[in-house]
């Protein structure tokens, strides 16, 4: 199997100012075309740490890609490194790229200085892949295969997120032209509700019994809950072999599982909703708009969700949702009668087919023995009727309100599959 | 100067499914106690590599702190990578940890299991930081100087962000405490609505007349603004010169500046309003809950915010905001006349002392050529009457809604303390 490093260039990684998103854009698109990253590595804009680290990375993998230090100021200096690192004793001027670079400055009514010139100057024993949209060109080398026991391919692309994201497609090439590549196939089962430790025990015999060139690992995140990602190298019909076991699991897991790849529960609800034409609202008091939020942040989320009241107050929930003084003095407002009440409540005022209700303790402070921090109580209403639940989760404000979001999204998504509402 | 290497570990990662953030908060807060990070890697949960990829991290740097693979699963084995890399013959069972253990399966109703058991495990050479919010313990190691000629420390953290990011004090303190360090002070100035070029011509004089020592960093973000640090290398009375330089910059930006330090724009308006013993509600529709969320993600929240609506839908903007339907005719929902009804409304229906309204297109789809995605219209309402502006954000669906909610939540601001509402 061809393998792959990658090594992002920069102080401003380093000190943590910026979060290296390159890496995982890169390795994504490798990956997809059957080349397996190995190993990531960020290192400083120092000469001697950059020639040491692609060293590294050169000995580690047939391919290396690496990002950052291409820009026309000092602080600049991968080609620097480059050109000793590909015994190169000169530079050569691109003019393909000049022409673009050009271009790129008289757009932006900039004046040309040398600096900008010698963008285009790149280490002789290099091939240039223009920048189409900036000023530095990517710049690919071949190292014999005595130097680093690989047959290496070594590209050096610019820095900036959507320049490297935009030349990534003729780097891609460039390898699979170089290359006789290896399928590789991945599938992302997701599950929520189920914690990580339980998941395992339940799908153990389906976990042993995996042949060996089948891998399972488990991705947990508090709103996207516990994935199941499925990867299998090599053989024709891999992906084939992979539907069949993402079947199984499937099977296993039952109503735990709420889609499979790129998807999140608001997802999910949304094309639940779309397919029955349906209408949904949300009152909300812990999760403070969050609930609001994440059904929001769906594109097109205007077809279904009509709207929501962030009842945080005691006199809103009262006023403005219907919930009963009595129950507030008899149960509390974190208790499964006033959340009912609250669902009952937007679905009616709004007129939607659907509503999510939460009412909970969030912390820091707050609770009681009975009802300590973390506790939520969540309803769900429809025309079936309203059904509700409670846990509690023990973390921190910020996460126990991301939790409690997604854990009423997916206790309304069980709901309405079981037809309880 | 002390230094530090980030080692990351995970499949997940080098394939792309997740963005490592772990490495550039730690690196963060490394640079806080004025450690220098020299290296970051990602490798692969394989215990070769984690191996090689750790020795070649203590080499480099006095401290190496990795995260991940610490997991109850199969595929979680940077444990058996440590017991061989630190030379222990067999592993020891925490106490501390298995506590904590129990307590978190309880509160969350999970029986223990084999595997539960065994997360409070760890190699008999090393010092156990219990982890409070998480089931795997941190764990610390000492290599002695004649192993890679260095002085050096390694922690292992669980991957989950936020328990390592609540157990990297512990470590910073266990860091601090086998260290001589360098002191280092830094001092964070925030500022919002003003473009990073346009705030570096602004402040190029104070910038050019800093001594050396002092260094000036421009941290942005879509939600906390253009953040400026200044930091100062050695010194006794650092802080104090710090100050110095602090207060003549916070002269220069004026209404710009909203706070120092680890603020942001909601903790500043939660104290504005809690000085002034004043209420406030929203009235959404862009921001889809994220305006309700920013602000009650501030503990104690529900001393000044009532509550409001997210008004998804034009109906719910107009029966329950009490929009009036030739508003909407005329000038369509994005408009200033729209948004200070809304603001209004919400006023006047939660009786609130202020409140705050966002109508705009978030993308990616929607807008015209008078009104392009990414336009936001906000008002702020009080005693004094109700304000409107709007701005126009050219990024993804996600970073407008972040975007238009903090703008609203810094118009609303500014809007207070020039007592223009």
């Amino acid at each position: 199997m061809v393998t792959a490093s990658i090594c992002t260039i920069g102080d401003e990684i380093l000190i943590g100012q910026i979060v290296d998103t390159n890496s995982s854009f890169i390795s994504k698109e490798l990956g997809r075309i059957g080349i397996k990253v190995v190993y990531m590595a960020t290192c400083s804009d120092s000469k001697k740490e950059i020639i040491s680290t692609l060293k590294h990375c050169l000995k580690k993998s047939e391919i290396v890609i690496t990002t950052g230090g291409l820009g026309p100021t000092k602080d600049d200096i991968t080609k620097t490194a480059l050109m000793e690192l590909s015994g190169s004793n000169k530079m050569k001027r691109s003019r393909k790229q000049l022409t673009i670079i050009k271009q790129i400055l008289a757009s932006r009514g900039i004046q040309m200085l040398d600096i900008n010139l010698m963008q285009a100057d790149v280490p002789q024993n290099c091939t240039v892949i223009p920048n189409k949209i900036g000023t530095a060109p990517i710049m690919q080398f071949s190292f014999r295969k005595e130097l680093f026991a690989k047959d290496n391919l070594l590209f050096a692309m610019p820095g900036v997120p959507f320049e490297a994201e935009h030349a990534l497609p003729e780097v891609i090439a460039a390898i699979q032209s170089h290359y006789k590549l290896d399928k590789i196939h991945h599938k992302t089962i997701c599950t929520f509700g189920i914690a990580e430790s339980v998941l395992s025990k339940q799908i153990e015999p389906f976990e042993d019994a995996l042949p060996k060139n089948i891998h399972l690992a488990y991705l947990p995140n508090p709103t996207l809950g516990v994935r199941l990602r499925l990867s299998i190298y090599g053989g024709e019909d891999g992906n084939k072999v992979l539907e069949q076991y993402a079947a199984k699991l499937k099977a296993i897991l039952g109503n735990n599982c709420y889609g499979e790849g790129e998807i999140n529960l608001q997802k999910v609800i949304g094309q639940l909703l779309l397919e029955k034409k349906a209408t949904i609202s949300t009152a909300e008091s812990c999760t403070g708009g969050y609930l609001a939020h994440l059904i929001t942040e769906v594109p097109g989320a205007s077809h279904y969700y009509l709207g929501g009241v962030v009842s945080y107050h005691n006199s809103i929930k009262i006023n403005h949702l219907g919930v009963d003084t009595k129950i507030v003095k008899q149960f509390g407002v974190v208790s499964r009668q006033c959340v009912a009440q609250m669902a009952q409540g937007i679905r009616k005022k709004f007129g939607t087919t659907y509503s999510i209700a939460t009412s909970g303790i969030a912390g820091p402070s707050g609770g009681t023995h009975n009802k300590p921090v973390g506790t939520l109580w969540m309803a769900a209403c429809g025309p079936r009727g309203c059904v509700c639940n409670t846990l509690v989760s023990k973390s921190t404000r910020q996460i126990n309100i991301e939790r409690f979001a997604a854990a009423a999204l997916d206790f309304f998504r069980r709901s309405l599959i079981e037809e309880k509402i």
